[in-house]
């Protein structure tokens, strides 16, 4: 274990190795997370129309309200594999539901790694019963690393809060070494915690989670084929129930809230050849939304990227891409900053000498980019990171 | 003359060295273009909600659809400057127009390069009398010199037709370096005939023309403040009409796609860091509109374009920018093609050895991707290029 995650009370974890991608492989790639009891449930799965037999099937059940395991492959994304795709994975969690003596219908697959090729089913079931005797409390990291394909580090969370006067844990350990995206599979998100909480209210606090977090970073701008975002609460029968008082359920919401953000910024900090990670933020829009467009539009342009990689405080770059964002704001009225030095005020490039100080903030690993609009209240911020040299090479190299 | 362009009568040219971006460069930066008398005149112009001076007053003088000449300068973009911004083209317009003796409503100006500083007016109105002097028949070569920035080469383009068995002369130059966007200034092009054209069909067919040329290439996506095409018809008194049937319109049409297409190409491959050119072709989709949006989708993403560099045919990048660009289709039934090799035939990946014949064709400095969506007629065509690292170090050391 590379790092002390404590056990949320109710879970059990188990990794073992299936020579998913490579035969002969040590890798830990295969992972099962299971409940004590069937935990309530809620998932967020990718937007892009072409999603993976696991995400199919994730969708369907996590609706349902409950889940009891989720079963987790790196290497192959199980995705373009039509109906022997849905097949397979289909076969995979009915083999882990009967060694777990659960239904079926409560095991969610999530799968990772390279696209359009069938999973090795012939390597995999016979492993499912190894994986369900291994399982252990403390077994957190293992499944946390057994997820990973490009990334660098395991990306793991653990917040403990008390709510109502009950102590609460939440942990929660994510994939996805993207930086403009995943390498063509995802963003895996698993979130537990030792509360339980209707699948209703979980639902919605997801939906307002991810809003923050995971939509908030330009991994989104790219949603692969295979992302999944999955909470389960309550793993245990006699897990405490989450108070109906406003005050515990925003607690409740701010913890979740934590988590996905943490998560989000190690998947950042983690990307592909990422040198900065920069916060673009975005207020004085109209509303919410246009300061959101306004943020991905700047974070996405590669003349923006390649100039926070050059430490270049190259505030045309930012402004233009502002312009072509599809949002109306007066450019005579705006504010720029870089840090907190001042570049543009009212439109016009300021008069003192900001440029050294400007470079000197973004020299930093992190640092931020504010415009400010000034045509109404509505904000928003996007983590984003620079483009390197380096994400090129790799990406040009992906596959050979 | 870097290459030899004969005169298209009517039109007479001047290029000189004012010293606007550096004060001792002898570099040609500012240039004009002159037609013996009015000619009908349309132009397009940035989308960007911020836009440069001279973009602003081009626009306005444009609409009445005649012009006399156009002034260009490198160096300096006049964007972002504020009412001393447009105060400045204006009195450079002036002084053009009053060496020229025509009126100032028929001069529009354009401008590339550095924003946010103002023009050197100091440097720049000094020269307009030697500018206007130097008016020669041959000089189109030096205009298409004076007005580039990091290009490496002038773009231009002749072509000859017989319309209504009149023989018509089309000249065009252009400048812009954009990969994924002009840096960060601007596509200009001038497109010049010795027929005349009544300005308000000029206008219908050079947004026709727009379509497939400058609007199908991935600068487009990156629209800078200065971006700027304007068609200039019958220079002189004599010139002959184009013909009212609807042959010599198409005549007239196919000509004008042709310069635009040609001239757009020739950006392209001036791109920053190109070393491939690759026509994404999207059919089988409901309408054009979405097969043009998932062809953007496509030919935008960093994934796709990394790919393309490393001559890699990683199909799994395609057919996951398709899924995302938000329109329907049924990923089962696609059909995808690098070159004349199928790789997804019905949704499925083909069994023969389809990799080493795509890797040869992306091999070429110029190949084909095409997806058929089979959902309908549905057809669009972009052209784009590969993202290397020599385009991050380019843009990361743009300013350094």
């Amino acid at each position: 274990m590379t790092q002390s995650i404590r056990p949320v009370k109710g879970f059990r974890f188990s990794a073992v190795s299936a020579g998913i991608k490579k035969v002969d492989s040590t890798r830990l790639d295969f992972a099962l997370i299971v409940s004590d009891s069937p935990a309530e449930a809620a998932a967020v799965t990718t937007t892009n129309l072409v999603f993976a037999a696991p995400v199919e099937i994730t969708r369907r059940r996590a609706a349902r309200g409950r889940l009891s395991a989720v079963v987790i492959n790196s290497g192959n994304a199980n995705a373009f594999t039509g109906a022997k795709g849905l097949e397979d994975a289909l076969d995979l969690t009915a083999a882990v539901a009967q060694s777990l003596k659960v239904d079926p219908e409560l095991v969610a697959p999530m799968s990772t790694g390279v696209i359009g090729q069938p999973l090795p089913m012939e390597r995999i079931l016979p492993k499912v019963q190894e994986l369900a005797s291994g399982l252990d409390r403390g077994a957190f990291m293992d499944v946390a690393t057994a997820i990973l394909t490009t990334d660098t580090l395991p990306k793991t969370v653990l917040q403990k809060a008390e709510i109502g006067g009950i102590p609460v844990t939440m942990a929660g350990m994510a994939k996805g070494a993207g930086m403009i995206a995943p390498n063509m599979a995802t963003l895996l998100c698993v979130i537990l915690t030792d509360v339980k909480v209707e699948s209703s209210f979980l639902r919605e606090a997801l939906a307002e989670a991810m809003r923050d977090s995971f939509n908030a970073i330009t991994v989104d701008g790219d949603m692969s084929t295979n992302d999944t975002v999955i909470v389960l609460a309550g793993g245990h029968e006699s897990a405490v129930e989450l108070g109906s008082a406003h005050s515990d359920r925003e607690a409740f919401r701010s913890l979740l809230n934590g988590a996905c953000a943490n998560l989000a910024r190690k998947i950042v900090q983690d990307g592909e050849g990422v040198t900065k990670v920069v916060e673009v933020c975005v207020c004085g829009a109209s509303d919410n939304e246009a300061a959101m467009q306004v943020a991905r539009t700047i974070a996405d342009s590669p003349l923006v990227k390649t100039a926070f990689h050059g430490e270049d405080p190259n505030w045309g770059r930012i402004i233009c891409a502002a312009g072509r964002a599809g949002i109306a704001f007066a450019p005579d009225r705006v504010d720029l900053f870089i840090g907190n030095v001042p570049i543009v005020q009212e439109g016009t490039i300021v008069e003192s000498d900001w440029e050294p100080a400007a470079h000197r903030r973004m020299k930093a690993g992190e640092f931020q980019v504010r415009l400010d609009l000034k045509s109404g209240d509505g904000e928003a911020r996007i983590l984003t990171t620079d483009l390197s040299e380096e994400y090129v090479s790799i990406n040009a190299d992906y596959r050979s």
